[in-house]
């Protein structure tokens, strides 16, 4: 049956070996007594209570739901309460935060190691903590004084749950439409007055308050997105009285169903502004691009869960005689084919569908944490490195990374899991297989943070085009200089039996998608400042080359650390499955830059039937 | 809310204008008094069927399900017997049956359009009637005249339904390990024996009896497929006493949840041998090969039915300033943008992103149903051609089309209601708005009646490299004709406003889309020679690509069929949709031929973590 247990050694292969993340620490003040034990360490505290704790009671929760009762009170599914506790005393919620404001202090990188393992072991639970971090960052750096101390000991601890009150029927996407009001009162408060729909754990049975972050408009505010403004609005008031707000509802929805999606209704709830008057959505962004790359986090997690129970099902599941294997190379010398079976058929991971299928996720989940670890390597460069220059550059990756993560991660997630559901036949689409669920769940990380249309909306027009090619820049300058280190080690280990041939295949697929993309943003630029509609148009396409470029780059990454262990059957499979995703998956990018040419391409008015 | 309003109009034009389906009828014997107008009529009072009987109660029957009792006894949702007695009423199951057997005697087209209605309105509902057709033609052709006289009648009025027993917990893909165990009885019946799994409709309540086909081995049978035989056996006996069989549970699925999915239990059921012993799998095939077609079918229909909801959504949702419209031609001037909306933002039908994923959406449903109806054309013609070469050729193209339809029409069914749920935004994850479901329901045709898998290494194995490449020449041959015919009609109206530079480049398309599959159909029957494994290998996207000429086929002939009209804007419309799949769907044509081709390329063994 279903089961998730986070992959330790391949997490910590990346960490230490591919991104030689240890080595930051020291130059980094916030970290500097961190170290790779450490991390070792807690990475298996982290893997322990997701596959004991909270992944156990995932399948059951599915089925179970939420319940909301007329009085506004939501109950969550059996196990839920009792897992927040555990995750709490073991100090979970404090991992990232500032330790002079009662966290741990560790760097975002292990946040985002967390996040990859709650969310394949239980995303409905993991949606309670999931705003968490994003509302501490938020508050830490607009909040009053005052209102930092009164709330970050709560959220940092745990005792305090938090939500993000942002859509409203009418505004999803277009936040300017927010309508709910905020009325200044003499004391400093505000008097909050409206309705927000799709609020994950606005109200839930795991802790006492909730804090929630709610988008509103001050009395004569512009219109549209400059008269936003952001306030805190608690569930309980410090009397310990109910505040004006209640639950009326929740949702019936396809997945994470554990998960409480809140209509919520304020009704003169008491509330404080958090930063400046107008200036809502910029002090929500602090919150929603933290968010982002959660969410992306969610995308890996759902993809890894697939496979690896994908994996164990094929080597378990026999049925029919396997044809006779494709002539293999150097691959097949350095992995062992499973065995062959007996009256009742081979193993199905003999087949070569299902080794397509399979090496294909493979691919994606190893070459996707490579690139996602290192995303959160800069952000915490970009928060804690000492160089301004050093943290100008890495806040330039993160922010050319956050939308192609956000839109990637959560895409394969779904579709890791719906192909690799496929290898189930008739019972993947059975509940109790557990893969049905992963689909379900997995789904929605496309829509939420900002629809995937919208990342590639954010990543077209803000991040490529907006300054000039200068941060795309400077991070295919990082893809460069890795295809050079792997030209290099390829040399140097000539007559290594193992590495050159593969590494100089790797170096070269690299340099050929960095020319190709960079020459195809380059006409892009030209094309969009005689028809500025255009880049809209082909956004999809771009970030989806942006985000095979980048794997290419994570591919020769990972080839180039495991080829340092020739011989060894575990790194061999990692140099293996890299080169999958060089022959098979990288050869899409010719396509996607065809796409993004007009070459006498039009986009259709599509008419009503 | 979710609806669904059969497309009329868009499948009376391809039947008539761009099929001319009606040609053919005065030279089928069987349907020589059939005409065009019937057919029109058959189909409105089809449509009037699904949308106002079966699609209104598709949405509270996912909700409900069905109930099994533990005396095994099946419930089915609210409505769902009404809807069945209604069916009946009308004579619909009759409809493709033998005039001289109590049926309609239409054409199999006309049944292939109402299977893809069924599926569109409601998928739960239509799985009843889903093997009805299949279990009589496998009677028909392969039981013995006491048989057929006995259970054709029920089968034809739907006083009966019917089911396929094959899958058992050890036997998926591989039905050569089924155990069913059949033993002859004095009287010529078999007591049967065994357990089966994944019967959809093993019990419900639409009608008192059920006659169950069963895959089963004879004593001393030889292990494999070959031992294989196919029994008929009733749920209830002519004495009116219930047979030795009883389900003993259904299924908790990811969708279909109108459909019982049924564990059948056979202790010794009175049954009765349908064809040779051992020939069960030639018996059951008949059966399969319709329902593989049918199984397209349901995938068009799921597309179908997200792409009109889709659209209506996009025209009433407004979100945000759409961005100025690439520059458009030719298109543009065909069809009319939707009006821009005011303070509250414009439609996001405006917004490019949006119409990128609808215009791919169109283009699929429309050039997919010129391949799926112009299959069951053929069908039609591989049955009841008087000339013995016409029905050779059409059956070639049918064996070639058939898993070709299966897998790709299943599969952008799912694709598409995914691509489609995105344009909901955060509703779109709801139940309330009908598209989840759709997503969830279309999941289980990429599985059932065959993998897509097994689709594609059908194609391959049996179909592509299996005869030489006769069959294949001789549908690309058929491509190639109406590439020639595009290629004159726009010479012939070289003046007109309309079609003619975008016929030139329909007939461009599809000459090269055809030479480039020839010469990749060829080169893989060369590699197969010395790496016989290879095909196996790439057989998805071989049939990937052999689906992309045949829409690119599909793409011209219905542009063409349209360009008759100059000046409508209906027309014009259609060939819009038909150019933006050519211009931006059949570009994946390259990649996919270049996946199919070794180049060095390996596929890793996959080892267990």
């Amino acid at each position: 049956m279903w089961s998730y247990e986070p992959p330790l050694r391949a997490m910590r292969f990346v960490i230490d070996e591919v991104l030689d993340a240890p080595a930051d620490w020291p130059r980094l003040p916030a970290h500097a007594d961190f170290d790779a034990d450490t991390a070792a360490a807690v990475i298996a505290e982290a893997g322990k209570f997701v596959s004991e704790v909270i992944a156990p009671i995932n399948g059951a929760a599915d089925l179970e739901g939420c319940k909301w009762t007329p009085d506004g009170k939501v109950t969550t599914p059996a196990g839920y309460r009792d897992a927040w506790r555990a995750y709490v005393d073991a100090g979970w919620p404090a991992l990232a935060c500032d330790a002079d404001l009662g966290g741990q202090g560790l760097p975002l990188l292990l946040n985002a190691v967390l996040n990859e393992m709650l969310a394949a072991g239980n995303h409905g639970w993991t949606m309670y903590p999931g705003l968490l971090h994003g509302a501490y960052e938020c508050i830490k750096a607009h909040a009053s004084p005052a209102l930092r101390e009164r709330w970050l000991p709560g959220i940092v601890s745990g005792e305090t749950l938090a939500t993000m009150c942002l859509t409203e029927p009418q505004a999803g996407s277009d936040l300017g439409q927010v309508r709910t009001r905020a009325e200044p009162q003499a004391d400093g408060s505000l008097r909050i007055s409206g309705n927000k729909i799709f609020i994950s754990g606005g109200e839930h049975d795991l802790t006492d308050n909730i804090v929630h972050l709610v988008l509103c408009r001050l009395p004569d505010a512009p219109a549209g997105s400059k008269g936003l403004s952001l306030a805190l609005v608690p569930k309980l008031l410090d009397d310990g009285s109910r505040n004006a707000l209640r639950c009326d509802g929740i949702e019936k929805k396809m997945g994470i169903k554990g998960s409480a999606t809140c209509v919520m209704a304020f009704e003169g709830a008491t509330g404080w502004l958090i930063g400046e008057p107008g200036r809502g959505l910029n002090a929500m962004f602090v919150m929603m691009n933290s968010a982002r790359l959660h969410v992306a986090m969610q995308g890996l997690g759902h993809l890894e869960a697939a496979t690896q129970n994908a994996l164990r099902y094929v080597h378990e599941r026999t049925q029919g005689k396997a044809r006779p294997a494709p002539a293999n190379g150097l691959a097949a010398s350095m992995t062992v084919a499973p065995q062959r079976g007996g009256a009742a058929g081979d193993p199905i991971a003999l087949h070569a569908p299902v080794r397509r299928i399979l090496s294909r996720l493979q691919a994606l989940a190893e070459g996707q944490r490579v690139l996602a670890y290192a995303t959160a390597q800069w952000l915490d460069r970009a928060e804690q490195h000492p160089d301004a220059a050093e943290r100008e550059k890495a806040l330039g990756h993160v922010e050319l990374m956050t939308p192609l993560l956000k839109a990637m991660l959560t895409e394969n997630g779904f579709l890791g899991a719906s192909d690799a559901l496929q290898l189930w036949g008739g019972y993947g689409y059975v509940h109790e297989y557990g893969i049905e669920q992963t689909l379900r769940d997995s789904r929605i990380a496309m829509i939420y943070e900002g629809t995937n249309e919208i990342q590639a909306l954010d990543l077209v027009q803000r991040k490529l085009l907006g300054d000039e090619g200068r941060r795309l820049g400077a991070l295919l300058d990082e893809f460069a200089a890795e295809a050079a280190a792997c030209r290099a080690a390829s040399e140097a280990c000539d007559r290594d039996a193992l590495g050159t041939p593969v590494l100089r295949e790797f170096a070269t697929a690299l340099e050929d998608a960095i020319v190709a993309f960079r020459a195809g943003a380059e006409e892009l630029a030209q094309v969009a400042r005689d028809d500025p509609g255009w880049p809209a148009a082909v956004a999809g396409d771009v970030l989806k080359a942006f985000g095979l470029v980048a794997l290419a780059w994570g591919w020769a990454r990972s080839a180039r650390a495991a080829a340092r262990h020739p011989g060894d059957a575990w790194y061999a499979q990692r140099i293996v499955i890299a080169g999958h995703g060089r022959d098979w998956l990288l050869p899409e990018l010719r396509l996607r830059l065809e796409l993004v040419r007009p070459c006498g391409r039009e986009l259709p008015w599509l008419v009503k039937a």
